[in-house]
């Protein structure tokens, strides 16, 4: 595909420089039989071409904590220049603000809630952004900014807009953080950031306080009021079926397993509580 | 990406008109755990390149009505030239036509069940046509009208065919309508047309019955058999939880919630039921 | 959209040769809530300009077989060129290879477990190559390959790199074969590659071996312990509700089914399964 240079004229792109893609991702709570996550789409697609991609539209209804798990989780895979549309957003029709967050190269877009953080901070070199309301469509419903607010911003930012024709910098914003877990003593301890469909805990303990010349060691994870022994391990694979595992996850975090099990349901833990990863 | 004009050379598009982007939309039956909607897809992407946008794979299996909310709900958020494929279609293999219908400058394909009414009423100018077998792939299923009739015709109409030449006009056709609410006395009556995942009933009256003087009224909402005390509100946040609420949607017709509640559960109210509003 | 010449100049592309789709698609066993599937994408994004289409990714947990078919199902529907990323992967960040597989003029990506190998085989003119870990990404996790070995890969072959330059042909890799159903005396036997949502078994028994003189006619079909009496037909249309029916699916395979009813769970039949169809 060729690029069109300043002069209006056709030119080969440098070798080894891909054609950029402009890529808008969608997160919600809105749920795969709702018409709402393609009516984003169709919004954002008044401002030029562009690639969507869901991260997820199954958020927990209202769970603005899992969705910017969600969020935190897959950002850091996408390229510079990518725009992430997060809405879950149970404060809509409020006077809450909708913010713009550049972080790492990257924008996020979203309702002032808290759940673009985690993501930013990931990132690095969090700017926030408070988007005026000139840059809105001129009618705004008042129960679906994602379609009427969010997505047009982020496919405005997509498509070359600069921040500053959208929004004003502000200091004042939601924050929600997911606090880096740590060693105390013998232990390490954080805070379980989100259970999958399997029942694996991800905490926020960073897996670099887990040196891999522990592999093999035995620890006790307490959470929700239980404790499981486990195996330090580098794969499933390492441990037999129904035995605990902690390893260093995708995300650099560790987490916490049932080999063909649930560790959520065998600890009784769950999303937002404490975990302690007691070292033998 | 630069512009072909009609001598085959480059030029570059005219400031504020965005490049075109050629969306094919894609809802069905068919569900998540299923091969089919990629299929048709894969059968789309012969035609050149396209955006593909899903709405839907989620339709209750054969709901011809609720495929025809989902489309109705997103469709008008798409821009001039989007083209929707919608295959709920119990009657495939059987004499059933297949249409194009198009309706304020958009397409929709998909069986002649009614499917494609209600979204081309709304986006309004509606003409139906009936797609010529010379339009199909030489081997059609009987069973996946999807990939081998639906998606090619829809993929052809997106990449410029012109609709005379893939159709020709029919007056007759299934219909399906939602029939628009109105006042009757000091009531509002209509349908309800969709319950949601929570619960709310989305019904078939206008918002403009109910005028914003209104808000903060009381209003008592008759359905299924059931009767809720409900506040006139702008907002899920103005009422208390568990609470009953009016509200005009993000769709411009009432809905029907509580707080946190089920209003479908309270009421025992489904969708193609009636619902009536007294207002007090 | 201009096509570049070798010279570097824009011309127009030739009549009826559509613009080159870069496709890949996704499959996986990630879920719907999880952020890997958006993860996947955003690290093919870092190659250049794509279209994603996902398959599934709700293919059942480490169900290899269940991966193998919904590929083997939706990739004959794809044009040539197109890439499938395929990560049912219960053995991540063990020994177990990585594949390139070319078939049919498409690629299929994905770990050496047979899960591309039904889709490759019915695509046609398989190779199979063994991903070099000089294609792979520096930092590569031990649980999460779709992000860090496969999707880049699939990424780099869809925007234009050589098979040889990232992988090697290899003799021995892991098989998986759909064994191909047969007549047997006067009856059909072959295995259920998959129940769908609605309780009808596909089969792997060709659609030829029922030849349509048969319309009308009565088979009884013997699976998981249990007997079903049905019509041979085209439609489901054609026999009553309740009734059973065998019919030649969009795969060109023959598919039993119970019409508004469930074959599976009429016959206690499973995937993996063995059927007969005795002719009468």
């Amino acid at each position: 595909m060729p690029a069109l240079n300043r002069h209006g004229t056709c030119r080969r792109p440098p070798v080894g420089l891909p054609p950029l893609m402009r890529i808008v991702t969608f997160l919600s709570d809105f749920g795969a039989r709702s018409p709402y996550p393609g009516a984003m789409k169709g919004a954002a697609a008044a401002s030029g071409s562009l690639t969507f991609v869901d991260i997820s539209h199954d958020v927990p209804r209202h769970d603005v904590r899992a969705g910017a798990y969600l969020l935190w989780s897959a950002a850091p895979a996408f390229p510079r220049g990518t725009v992430h549309c997060a809405v879950v957003d149970p404060g809509v029709g409020t006077s809450r603000a909708a913010l713009i967050v550049t972080a790492g190269g990257q924008f996020l877009v979203g309702p002032d809630n808290g759940i673009l953080l985690p993501a930013a901070r990931r990132l690095g070199g969090v700017r926030v952004y408070r988007l005026a309301p000139a840059a809105r469509r001129t009618r705004i419903s008042d129960t679906f900014h994602g379609r009427d607010v969010f997505a047009p911003a982020a496919a405005r930012l997509a498509t070359g807009a600069e921040v500053a024709s959208l929004a004003r910098p502000v200091r004042r914003f939601v924050d929600l953080a997911f606090p880096a877990g740590r060693r105390r003593g013998r232990s390490l301890v954080g805070m379980i950031i989100w259970v999958d469909a399997f029942g694996n805990l991800i905490t926020t303990i960073p897996g670099a306080l887990l040196p891999s010349t522990r592999a093999g060691g035995r620890v006790t994870v307490e959470a929700g009021g239980g404790a499981l022994d486990a195996t330090v391990a580098r794969t499933f694979a390492q441990v037999a079926r129904g035995r605990g595992l902690v390893f260093v996850g995708s995300d650099g975090v560790i987490e916490v397993a049932i080999n063909r099990g649930s560790a959520a349901d065998a600890l009784g833990a769950a999303a937002g509580g404490a975990v302690r990863l007691r070292l033998r």
